[in-house]
């Protein structure tokens, strides 16, 4: 049962050692949208992305003599890493089950914060069957990147905190974008938004043609994405909404929002140009969405997450001589 | 006379108009470091830098009858769009004297910040008599760059929270490195430190060959710049240290350090792919010196300020590819 009471408390472990991340603003993105534009800048959180609030709940609300057996996680990417510091932070070992084609700077990188990271192949091996197989012969807990209620309590500390600077800044009732994967971001930012801006109501954004949310959402009941790859996004990109995070999307969130990867790519040289943040392709569809779809939205205002920024260089240098032309 | 009172009363009119920056770090800036290091991220700042500061603190502080017929400054860049958003949002006039070679981007950029840009030609006009004139005909009131109590006491405030925000840290010693041109931020964090963290010294960070400051606090006495160009950080080349400025650089300052044009990109390549921020040149060399003079820096910690993002697209592009190399 995720609720506000399990956020509250994941804010409480959370603090000292995440990172509240600044809401940011530029007149020059508000002129592009034609409403005020608020981005809270999740990818100033430590690893570069919100995924090291949810693997710092997770991890802080272990039992300590569980969490000393350690800890497991299947990501190549963003939840990797989060799981991979907190779990270095705790002094727990963590092994991070990775595909042998990952990129090696994310192999890299989850090494250097300390975990084990286990490869296998696609084509011939069988990745649960490995994850099993280890968390039997250790211990270790699995620590799921979005269907878990401690993950999305704290990927909720993000929405207590917009709350906050929304109220801040004067804004009470505006729509709060979100870039959505598996729906535990999402999910969290929703429920707190529930209790605490009840003015505030989350939509999703995802890329055009793997946009599982906003058609389940429409349907009323999960549908999945017809492909599993073909969009740079590949931080967001999900076979379907999670069980757990999908019914309090369904009960919560307004219509879901779609954006192509040349509108991402458009919205991270904004970033970089206007607000001097580094945004990964799935980290800037809720901008891209907040930009160039100003007629799906309503009010003067409106608040979207920049989830993260784990991006490679040429990518990036990319989506700035692509802004340029 | 500037002092920690000023900055205080500075503090109590950017309340509410600035951001307060946040103290940023990565695991693997410490590795490369050989200590850990606190990035004070002012490129998130209102306009990309940390002039919007000294800015708000000069406009704010001004007779509304007198900042109501206008203020002028003389800037190609950061000063430049500090003092004209400031002046919009003090719904003031601003005219701002540039160049008439400066970069168009940054010609727009003050102009849609609501300034008036007088052009000059560098090589037939005088800037002086340009300013003068404008000056007595419209009864606008100079915002000089650095020399200037209420600007320095503006940029102090960056000090104040530096002071805070290490504390929080446990951070109670260590070096403060600044980007220095003028000397208006480094001054007023000095002062902002030497009351409130007296651990914390302020040292000044410059190119080489633009390193007048480093020069001038070795002798104790003015010294300049043979050349005022040539350098791609534009932002933090001046002829010498001000004369309001440098008796308490003297006073305060630890030894300046100079880093080269290709350390400060590899800190730009650096910050972006650890911190996920954009920094330009003259932004990164603090970061730089922090990274790659750890021969020259004492104590288990560094403080650097990251002072602006204001950076070209190509300028960056080329600092990314560089670090791949």
């Amino acid at each position: 049962m995720s609720d506000i009471a399990m956020i509250e408390a994941a804010a409480a472990r959370l603090a000292g050692h995440a990172r509240r991340t600044p809401l940011l603003s530029s007149p020059f993105l508000d002129e592009i949208a034609g409403r005020r534009v608020l981005v809270k800048a999740e990818c100033l959180q430590h690893t570069g992305s919100f995924k090291f609030r949810g693997g710092w709940s997770a991890l802080s609300a272990l039992e300590p003599a569980r969490r000393a057996q350690g800890v497991m996680a299947y990501s190549s990417g963003n939840h990797a890493q989060g799981v991979a510091l907190a779990a270095a932070r705790h002094g727990a070992p963590a092994v991070i089950v990775m595909p042998a084609d990952a990129p090696q700077l994310k192999i890299e990188n989850t090494r250097a914060l300390g975990a084990e990271v286990v490869l296998y192949d696609r084509a011939t091996e069988d990745r649960d069957a490995i994850g099993a197989r280890l968390a039997d012969e250790r211990g270790l807990t699995l620590i799921r990147p979005f269907d878990e209620p401690l993950v999305i309590a704290g990927q909720g500390t993000t929405g207590l905190e917009i709350a906050e600077q929304a109220a801040e800044e004067g804004v009470t009732s505006a729509d709060v974008l979100t870039c959505c994967g598996g729906g535990g971001l999402t999910a969290g930012i929703a429920l707190a938004l529930e209790a605490r801006a009840p003015g505030l109501r989350v939509r999703p954004v995802e890329p055009v043609g793997f946009d599982d949310t906003a058609r389940s959402l429409a349907a009323g009941e999960i549908r999945s994405n017809a492909a599993l790859s073909g969009s740079i996004c590949d931080a967001i990109v999900t076979p379907q909404p999670g069980r757990i995070t999908f019914p309090i999307l369904a009960r919560l969130c307004g219509p879901g929002l779609a954006v192509t990867d040349a509108e991402a790519l458009r919205a991270m040289a904004l970033a970089f140009l206007r607000l001097k943040i580094v945004l990964e392709p799935g980290g800037a569809v809720a901008l891209a969405a907040a930009l160039f779809r100003p007629d799906a939205l309503e009010g003067d205002a409106v608040i979207c997450t920049a989830s993260g920024g784990n991006v490679d260089p040429p990518l990036f240098a990319r989506a700035l001589a692509e802004a340029a032309d």
